[in-house]
């Protein structure tokens, strides 16, 4: 899932890591519906920019949610669907990950 | 690749989000190797940090290098091989990439 632009500075991005268990099929289907549930729905939220994610064959993932505001980022986050989802990634999903709260003042894109 | 950590804040992050073009086998190992070279001289820099990164298989990728300050990415992006290898990017390399220097002062770890 990727995106090329810039947006208006400054903005915000979470950038969230993940490594995934080794999980059953269920398990990982029931992940999948979750994740696109949760992209859904960032998508209708206020502030919401843009989205890119990425995740290898081992389980690492890499998603970077784009908010003109700290205010969207905190809303999304207290969300009550977006609660449980990190919840259930705390207790089924995850072995680890970081979430990073950044700022961003200056970018660029380039297009052949 | 991938780090799970958290750092002394302040900190800063540049978020590279690229897309390949479709290559020759030639090419792609050049550029493979100018991958490695470019990641072992920037864990060698002043501030260099960590360094998260991923490409699917229809050559989309995030690479994401944590930095202690800005000086220290200005520095990274002046280097001599480093231009070289920008310069190679946007001719050969790259359809499109985004850059964004990011400022983090809110990060959190989870490990199971």
């Amino acid at each position: 899932m990727s995106i090329v632009t810039t947006f208006e500075k400054p903005y915000y991005a979470v950038i969230f890591s993940s490594q995934r268990v080794a999980d059953e099929p269920k398990s990982r289907n029931e992940y999948a519906e979750m994740s696109e549930k949760m992209l859904a729905m960032a998508k209708d939220l206020k502030g919401f920019l843009g989205v890119e994610s990425l995740r290898s064959e081992s389980g690492f993932g890499i998603t970077i949610s784009y908010w003109k505001t700290e205010e969207d980022i905190k809303n999304w986050k207290a969300d009550g669907e977006h609660r449980l989802a990190q919840q259930l990634g705390r207790e089924s999903w995850y072995e680890s990950y970081t979430t990073r709260i950044c700022k961003i003042e200056r970018d660029g894109a380039y297009i052949k």
